[in-house]
């Protein structure tokens, strides 16, 4: 049940995570939690542009799945949740990870991450250890409710996003007044005690997920995991993943989780080789029928018409927020070369997901104050920056390195012909744009129709 | 530490709590979790109706207080915090409730809601307990990261979201280039263990928060202070509560907390009396005094101008997204007399935060093809929702009870006119709108610029 990872193969591309680590500490990206206190292992927090590149990522994410869709509702569940979901799901017995220690270096290892010659395959790459047996350790994390610490007020800080779209499925779908085929949808904080965090974001403890389950007829399985894998591909693509960096592949059937009958992955080639970055996956009716086992109640479905009953079967697609944000990170990132010994730092973010869709630039400090208000005008539709210090080229790439698609260079004309110069950061070119077309320019250019 | 209750006063208005909990299970805003398993006392799930009104909250509590200003920027931090930053904070020693057993029945109360006659305040109103002394419970909910349970690997989930705030003051500051006055604004999940969850989801153990912390020169603390007071005020006066049902309750000195130098709350008047909504709270220097004191590193500012170095103060505002989106429900609820006999349920939701925007009703079933390509144009805007079973009056009646602003019910002459009828919910006026039109009227209607 623990996500497996595919074989790792090394990036193509001169992008390196140190460089992508280093450029998120310092344009304020993501950097580590609680930092000032020497950091907490396997725990993130998103800065100012971070937080606007996800939830922009969430709101496309959203608007795709669910606010197009006549046949998929939301829903946003408690992240702590009654014990008996996990019981039912298989996680309070299944999901662990086999772990083992170094007798020698003190060292705790996941066993499925070491070769045969036990050694590590991360950054002490050559050093040998003497391990102990493997050990199953349960990845999920658990607290306590109520006054008491007894086994009765345990519960669990979900490993996953989709077990409370299952034990809510009957309320919603009657409120929803859905018919099946119809689907769930959620994105939300899972967490999971894993082992070895590690890869920056990438298999971290507190994580955002995105999750959709879509209920169907046991007859057309087939038909709906080739719908959902091509309208997930579909999603990657538009969110300006470039084709070579993307693939499919599917789960041989000695790989497949316990609940799964079918399974393909979409993977990006990090830097750290091919993995994972969602899941579409065909549930059967797993779920369903164990939370109608464990609560007594029955979860099957009548259709109103045909009045034939029958347990929903269910396609899952499981997209990670974060590690679909480091992709997008490292997928946007170039060192290009711009005239002899210039390179800039440009991130070529889709302008959808730009964290910041415009700069404002005055070219004087006097302009400052007509600046300011063309600023508030576009603050209005869209996260903007201002920036009045350091000369042109050298704001150009500050907005460079972070993605801004378009700098609207403000100067001594503006003031007359009520333009300003509008500069598009992957082709650097140039052109006038009357300030009263502005707004709609930028809403083309930035909200295109997919 | 622990927040404080005004004291109740019964509310004049009609609407009941029960009214309100039957109208979110039904219609699906909001319900509890786990229901299949029995519940989980003090958590709750949103629907699909409830976590569209839940995001436009957020989403309307952004705009406003991070994307509307250039002195005000994001972050997302971690749930799970770092065990120092609480003990620095003070929470580790005193975020505690007093709780007191029942002899006899067995139950818990907290101290500070049972009057001298020991009794209890709740529905088992009339009996009267038999009470041990009070001890102080810590609220932190706590788990354990790492494969060791022991103390070195306890980590707590945020009692709150401003911590993280203060704990990445520098970091945050630097990389966003912002000098004092500015702030950081953070939306997100907090946990408290209460021992009493109650009155639906207004004291609930996993909740929203949406804070600011602005920082301030230390001069400066009585203006801005009153800007915020202002600035937030004037935000829910937006999301549409009524004058008479919002109120500011300063706290007296005796009531403050330990951190705090003046405190003002804005409080609604819901069914169960009047009860903090927000909180603005100048919390002077204590936390990043603290937090420097407890890290070792220096969080003061340096004024690049003056070169004057001072620890910067901090004026806090800080909105329960839960308790907000409670008292909107309160808020909006009306029983409404239109006919003889003849009362709908009316949800008058301000246009912005309604969770569905407008549906389209086609008069006929064999309308639905253009019905639904309408339905299509309009989701790539909006939630909408389709509906074409039971007499339009009934269609009428199920939006105008989850506060749907306009149904748009397209009829036979629509084929022929390009036009539909758009029925307002509030006066329930009809009039006929120019397909090609309806974007652009609804977009007016349902964004109004404040």
């Amino acid at each position: 049940m623990s996500p497996k990872s595919a074989p790792s193969a090394p990036s193509t591309s001169s992008v390196t995570m140190d460089k992508i680590v280093s450029l998120c500490a310092r344009r304020g990206f993501i950097f580590p939690s609680g930092d000032i206190y020497g950091g907490i292992n396997g725990f993130w927090d998103y800065g100012p542009l971070g937080v606007e590149l996800k939830n922009a990522v969430k709101a496309f994410w959203w608007q795709r799945m669910v606010r197009d869709r006549d046949d998929v509702v939301g829903i946003d569940s408690a992240i702590i949740t009654h014990p008996r979901t996990w019981d039912a799901s298989g996680h309070t017995e299944n999901f662990s990870d086999p772990m083992v220690d170094c007798r020698a270096c003190k060292k705790r290892f996941r066993a499925d991450q070491l070769d045969d010659a036990g050694r590590c395959d991360a950054r002490d790459g050559s050093s040998e250890h003497d391990l102990t047996e493997p050990r199953n350790f349960n990845l999920m994390l658990q607290t306590h409710i109520g006054a008491s610490a007894d086994a009765a007020s345990v519960a669990h800080l979900r490993p996953e996003t989709c077990q409370p779209i299952f034990t809510d499925f009957k309320r919603v779908r009657e409120v929803a007044r859905q018919k099946v085929p119809f689907g769930i949808a959620q994105v939300g904080k899972a967490f999971r005690n894993e082992i070895t965090p590690r890869n920056f974001t990438f298999r971290s403890r507190e994580f955002e997920q995105a999750e959709l389950e879509f209920f169907i007829h046991p007859s057309e399985r087939e038909k709906w995991f080739a719908h959902w894998l091509g309208e997930r591909n579909r999603f990657h693509t538009d969110l300006g993943f470039a084709k070579e960096s993307l693939r499919n592949r599917a789960h041989a059937a000695d790989e497949l989780a316990h609940y799964a009958n079918a399974a393909e992955d979409v993977e990006y080639l990090f830097p750290f080789g091919w993995q994972e970055i969602e899941g579409i996956h065909d549930r059967g009716d797993w779920d369903l029928r164990r939370h109608t086992e464990y609560s007594g109640k029955d979860l099957s479905y009548t259709d109103a018409e045909s009045k034939e009953s029958f347990m929903p079967m269910c396609i899952e697609t499981s997209m990670g927020v974060d590690r679909t944000c480091l992709a997008l990170l490292c997928n946007a990132y170039e060192e290009e070369e711009i005239g002899e010994g210039d390179v800039r730092t440009v991130m070529h973010f889709t302008p959808e997901i730009a964290p910041i869709k415009a700069a404002v630039l005055p070219l004087s400090k006097k302009l400052a104050e007509p600046a300011r208000a063309l600023e508030r005008t576009l603050r209005r539709s869209w996260n903007v920056a201002y920036d009045e210090s350091g000369n042109i080229g050298r704001r150009y790439r500050r907005q460079d390195e972070v993605g801004t698609p378009f700098c609207l260079t403000f100067d001594f004309e503006s003031v007359d012909d009520g333009c300003v110069t509008v500069r598009e950061r992957d082709s650097m070119e140039q052109e006038r744009v009357a300030i009263t077309d502005l707004v709609s320019v930028l809403r083309e250019r930035l909200e295109p129709v997919h």
